[in-house]
């Protein structure tokens, strides 16, 4: 029962279907290869934006930096999250690829409010040569606690941001558990809901390796591409980046997974709900569970194999009632059997 | 009959069958698990260096980019040959991945001499704040005309360095390829010869795309590591860039692969040969061919379809004995019937 | 009655004879000059510190950004006050001379406790490379809000980022008044108390424009030489920058105008405490005030030529008896009679 | 008798007055004061270009690296001599302020030809995104060798780089004393003949240290000031840098200046004509001269006291006919004895 992340999953059988068709004869390399074009005009198929600049690289942190760092101008901050995975998680990658950007941070954890994010462009004195200058804003969906903007939401962020001048950039590394859950398309997550550029995740969601850098703007595609290039992320036998991608858009097989996963983290939910002490710090929304629960319990769980982030205390020592937090993220490939052993365990 | 670059190619079924091993169950992500464990250990038992620094990349330009950081400091130059992948190919990612240092060219083409080393360093006056500092040194193995370093080469190369306190960095995008050649291993080509790092390549002989970066130093690791993750080369889920590593070392696949590779090369040498016209600019040595042969005979081997780089001029207009020049490179995949057939349309 | 900032007045009369005194013959360049050598022992020796390494730059922007670049990898964090100069008014200098490091905020405003130091530092979790590594504190005398760091808080601060392993660099843009208003040293303010590098600022207190980067640790002398090149902050007539520094120290003048100008502020303080609605926001201990008075005085003020930076509010319109924020930062040059008339206005 | 460089000798009495002038009572800072105005709007009366962005920096190095930033993409390389400042004497700081962009050396020495310019531009592969990108060419107008481009010679040079979309940046640390031997006005030799930057030199003609940046595109001002700003090159008493700049530019103080030194070089050369053994490498042009003379020669100069530039071999020991280079630069302040003492002792 390994709850931990969605990132230690086997990839979908249909990504690695793909990868073995792709694995045939010589193609031309570095991405001027047919599978290449037929993957990057299916996501923009996907998206409804048929001009789109699309190119494809390895790791979210790769598709966050290149993305932003073709919006930021050194002197610029980007607004985002205090838990936003380019402040939390990359190591300064956003910092390396814009040449020195700056972070500000903006709402209290893992959202932030059209109003939160008005005041923190009003913070900066605009004009002002000393003073960090206003750059794009960047959303992480689904959030890093787990839980959804509405499309409402997106639409009055990147309509604040817009009226300042700023772009807003969408960290989608869950973006397809996040369609399923507003049942909404990718376009109407992205584009129709004013977002400018979508690091595209397909690697949490059944893939080996492969995001999906997109820019609606189609005039910014030399400049991605440049900037891939530059941070070695331009793979030579590119076939395999896109074929991944290819067999994660096919027939539908993204969405199938991200729905299967949602509702593998419901199962959890609805089960968990039964557990005396659960508590869970917000309604989980897609595929991410944060739940506090007695440390007797994780105890059992433990004892149990179960595995999964375990949070504001000692496991061991400490009163049994004592609740610790807990977070588990669910892909497409749990089982239920597993789901209802870890309900067992939990229930004692 | 595509020879046109060893990057063209399928991957090694045994590449194949170990990242169809790979996808199974849950393991830890970003190189916690155990295949990368495995991987990593296997290369450092290949290259003799029990304590090596050794992690994986997705491309080469990633691993020059990284490996060359960890050596130099933003106001020092690395020394290498104007045909360097590093000067030529690779849109400034040297001079990102260090924070603006500079390239300093040194010899003709694709190799440099201890002499015109030491001459390059002795040109930049040494405490002389208003200057670019000499940094390290960067040779390529197999070079980028298909040439090779002998061992004998290499060491006094590295020698002219360490004299100077400036370290060695290895391009080994066909470190296999070399090593067959020079009957040699992989320790005896790289701190057997004074190597400090090595940009030890695995796409181009029958991977999909990992690339290991080795430093001797093992002091380095933790600084090689931020490095890669600040970059977005740490994968998630790693494992897919280990198993390929794996399936790639095990069995001495990554040997056979380049045996095969160069006596593709080899074969096709011995044919062109007793082609009328064919000169080749240089004695081939590995898997890579530099020739040039009557603008009839390219029209001849362009209209049976085949693939090669041609420089020098135009294919369709001109005298038909005018010399073009070509480029042809042999990766495993190649079969002796392509071969011949390329022969036998370039005899015509 | 300019009472705006320090950086407005005149520049000393002992710093002016300085540079006419330097303006003879022909002397070398680049700072290999009799006045940078002794200009450069002055600063050793007011700090007592025979060994540092010192070199001088023209602003306090240059001078803390090529400080904390010798004791900042680009992975790492400096931790500062939210109201830094470093994070508000230097357009992302830190960022750019370090090559992407990060500002974390440390404390409410203007200064931090060693608790606030300890909690900022713990929450990096050590050794994970997704995460912004621990870097230097940055550390401001006088603060930006006017306020001191007792000789003790220095020490306890930099004990707890000593105990982290981690540089102290402090801001000295106003370094002798701080020196002046606590009765000590420059070493008791400095090395004494912990400090790693100070931007020992000059130009604020009457030079023309100055500051001396003193790093404690002689190692580092190189390193910053080749930053302060690298920055284009090398003067190739850099006598005329020592001179400037060499005027500010010979007989003590430096303490002299700081001397002065805190009796100033304490004069303008005295003066204001009388008018009916005067708040301070913190009680002033060096030259720099901040104070809370009706609307209605800054009226009278304005409409008799003072001025003073202005905050919280219009001055036109609104309640007369409304508080707007005032500062006002005194240098040696104000008269007794400017800050006289100034009360006067003042109380109306 | 020091004639090693014109960084050397005390700046003008003009401009020292200037400065006297200048320290008077308290203005606004960072450049918002009557004197900083008026002295960018007497650069822009200078340069004929009323429009043109106008900013100080106090060293040449800023200069050149700021302006050049202003056009120049991180991926793009800068066209420049193998001799040129930024080539050799800045520290990577183009590098730095562009981000990791590169150099590109054209020409033999110091001076390009449009043939030289046309073949470097075309040697990179356009629309490759994996080579360095074609950025500005940079000049140097006098040479580092004394050599002058005639006004022709910049007007092909630009018009070469103009068809290729890449702007045009000159180094005029030695602007004045070109414009002087040409004959020429400052709007001749700069956006007349196709310059869209200039590094406006001023240091080495007769101020403490102050140059401007001129770029004749308006709308790159605000770029250009934050630049300057994050790069800590922004006075807060920007007063003294505008005031030397308005002393040197007021009543022709420049101009006359450059003649003086410029006289002060053909007065050497001539008297240098009649020593024997004397060759010119190249014909002086300005106020720097190379030349070679024989060793003993050199030995009766360096026992007179003589200082200058000597390459090419050892002082003391070798043959005392053999032929050693000197490098002599005058600046205005050499007096016309000085000059005849340095040739009477050549003269033995």
């Amino acid at each position: 029962m390994r709850l931990a992340s969605d990132n230690t999953g086997p990839a979908l059988p249909q990504v690695m279907d793909a990868l073995m068709r792709a694995n045939e004869g010589h193609v031309s390399p570095y991405g001027e290869d047919e599978i290449t074009e037929t993957a990057r005009d299916k996501v923009r198929e996907v998206f409804e934006a048929p001009e789109a600049a699309v190119q494809f690289v390895a790791t979210g942190t790769a598709a966050n930096a290149l993305s932003l760092a073709c919006f930021t101008q050194p002197w610029q901050t980007i607004f985002c999250t205090p838990l936003a995975h380019i402040q939390i998680d990359e190591c300064h990658a956003p910092e390396f690829y814009t040449g020195g950007a700056r972070l500000t941070l903006v709402g209290e954890k893992d959202k932030m409010t059209p109003a939160d994010l008005e005041a923190a462009i009003a913070a900066l004195p605009k004009g002002d040569v000393h003073a960090s200058q206003a750059g794009p804003v960047s959303l992480t969906q689904v959030t890093e606690l787990g839980q959804l903007y509405t499309l409402e939401e997106l639409r009055a962020l990147s309509d604040v941001a817009h009226e300042a001048g700023l772009k807003v950039h969408l960290d989608g590394a869950r973006f397809a558990n996040g369609c399923i859950a507003l049942g909404c398309s990718a376009a109407e997550m992205s584009h129709k809901a004013g977002i400018d550029a979508v690091s595209f995740g397909a690697s949490k969601n059944g893939c080996l390796g492969v995001e999906a850098v997109v820019i609606f703007d189609p005039e910014k595609n030399w400049e991605l591409e440049l900037r891939r290039k530059r941070g070695g992320h331009l793979f030579s036998k590119n076939r395999y980046l896109a074929a991944q991608m290819l067999g994660y858009l096919e027939n539908n097989a993204w969405r199938e997974a991200a729905t299967q996963a949602n509702a593998n983290a419901a199962r959890l939910v609805a089960g968990l709900r039964d557990v005396e002490g659960c508590d869970f710090t917000a309604e989980p929304q897609a595929n991410m569970i944060f739940a506090r629960l007695p440390r007797a319990v994780h105890q059992r769980l433990h004892a149990g194999g179960a595995i999964y982030g375990l949070f504001e205390g000692p496991l061991e020592t400490g009163h049994p009632d004592e609740p610790l937090l807990m977070r588990c993220v669910c892909d497409w490939s749990i089982t239920e059997a597993q789901i209802d052993q870890f309900i067992a365990l939990a229930k004692g």
